[in-house]
């Protein structure tokens, strides 16, 4: 079995913008931003710690969320997964009790087959997903936060800790939370590029994900955190709490239950150590004050994307914060 | 991720029929052998020397081949894979530049993805493939010759030795072989129970398939050969050559190039030391002195299977010649 030319590893570029992201909410506001400012001048660096071996298959639940939305091939009514996707795998799976709630649709599993395989053959996880996102079209370069293996381990109420899929997928979240930790972090190497990215970026953007499973792991690797709040002054963090609820996932719980104010000044306060500039949403523009007392300066904006044209409309208000654009 | 109580480890049972198998010409024999005598008093020893890893999964394709034929659930235009396959997985997979020339449905991937996950989980081969033939509705019991990994290297004139489905499917074959070896052979186990299943057999059977490639690695793992030959007097072998050609696969072309006479002789001798008799076509009754001459009792019958019919009329010529069933 032999391959071309293929690159074994993948360093990030030094582009002007910088997003870190995790999977749905991150990959709308990828979109609009990609609209408003060249593709080619930004990184998305993506969250890894939900990744998971199912079947043997190595998943990166973020990472193909931001390539197959940006890429326009996503599924619009969950948010992740192919469009058209079509389930005979999962359902042939059932013939044998096999685990098949993690639904891995068909044209799905090619991405997984081809990660795996190209990670047998030695290559990085950056490698393959550059690989993947070129293969869709990308311009923006998307880089996983590690080459190494981090994974969140959730600890539960009734079921002590189990991983991150079995809380997310399998009980749907639906099951309290008394502790979050990642596996892995304090080994992990950043990825090639990505601190040196961070020093140049013109900007640096908080995508509007999970402050805790998200963006916390991306910001828990080592020396990320202190690369990003090392440019604080040019970090906007978008919040994904909107009216003291996520607008999907666990954010609004996860926050409460970990005894973080569920609120926008939650956010500020999660960030307030990297982040100069906080977007909330018009609904919460009466927290305005109480965010910028959290240390944080505060813009009032749209900030719930329901399509392409509000991502939009949102990219331009993080890119005016910056500087990037011009008010 | 858990399971339920599935077992690690299987060993064979001790039937009065146990039948030595490859794919294609060994599953259409089972149909057969199915039909005339209880499927719950049989046990099938598979090849298990193509199988591959692909993708990151365990890929079994003559395990596979007999349980879905046996399951009526075969390809029947291929004799392989499933019938009503659909390809999106495959396709998808193209996108990447993935290796699409060993083509897996999106229905068998399933059937790959849980051995895989079950072999993930500590349990051996034997085990997972009793599972799979059970959630089939098999009586017959279906065994790979080994738990351990076994895998036919093929010497060519023009790339020097490579993997075994690297040969066949993906150069279909179609080339010169001066040399084939099972690597891992030396080291293997048989797999738990064979032996004893092998002494205990009233009759043993070797199925008209390739000779070299598939019979030859069953044969190939350590004590099988001499428990097979200890109990020759009770076993018959199907002739994979008829009229001096393979009805399927390289069996042909491979016997001569290894230096072997490419006919119905030819595989008496192969098989002296292991069968007594040894069932040849009507096309090549011309020859049945000289199978005899090599030392094999010879008999003569219809052996091409073209559907349920002929294969269980093969297994009566068979049966009959064990004293399984009498003339």
């Amino acid at each position: 079995m032999t391959d071309g030319p293929l690159r074994a590893t993948f360093a990030a570029p030094t582009p002007s913008l910088v997003t870190l992201a995790g999977g749905v909410g991150a990959a709308k506001l990828l979109t609009g931003l990609i609209r408003v400012h060249s593709p080619s001048d930004q990184l998305a660096v993506v969250n890894t710690a939900d990744d998971t071996v199912l079947h043997g298959l190595h998943v990166s639940p973020d990472l193909d969320t931001v390539v197959y939305t940006l890429a326009g091939a996503v599924n619009p009514d969950t948010g992740w997964g192919l469009a058209g996707e079509t389930w005979q795998a999962m359902d042939a799976l059932d013939r044998y009790g096999g685990i098949t709630w993690f639904r891995l649709g068909d044209r799905d599993l090619a991405t997984h087959l081809y990660r795996t395989h190209r990670m047998d053959q030695g290559a990085d996880l950056a490698a393959v997903t550059a690989e993947i996102a070129a293969a869709w079209g990308l311009e923006l370069a998307v880089l996983p936060v590690t080459n190494d293996r981090i994974e969140t381990r959730v600890t539960t109420v009734d079921e002590g800790e189990i991983g991150f899929q079995d809380y997310f997928v399998r009980r749907r979240h639906d099951v309290s939370v008394t502790a979050v930790r990642v596996d892995g972090a304090m080994a992990a190497q950043p990825a090639p590029g990505l601190i040196e990215a961070l020093a140049a970026a013109r900007s640096i953007i908080i995508a509007p994900s999970n402050p805790i499973v998200s963006i916390g792991p991306v910001l828990g690797v080592p020396g990320v955190r202190e690369a990003v709040a090392a440019r604080r002054e040019a970090v906007v963090a978008v919040s994904p709490i909107v009216g003291g609820a996520a607008l999907k996932g666990p954010a609004d719980r996860l926050m409460r239950e970990l005894g973080h104010e569920c609120s926008v000044v939650g956010v500020a306060r999660l960030y307030q150590d990297v982040a100069a500039t906080l977007v909330i949403d018009e609904a919460d523009s009466h927290l305005a004050d109480d965010v910028e007392a959290a240390g944080v300066a505060c813009v009032v904006a749209p900030t719930v994307m329901d399509g392409v044209e509000s991502a939009a409309e949102l990219a331009r208000t993080i890119l005016k914060c910056t500087g990037v654009t011009r008010a």
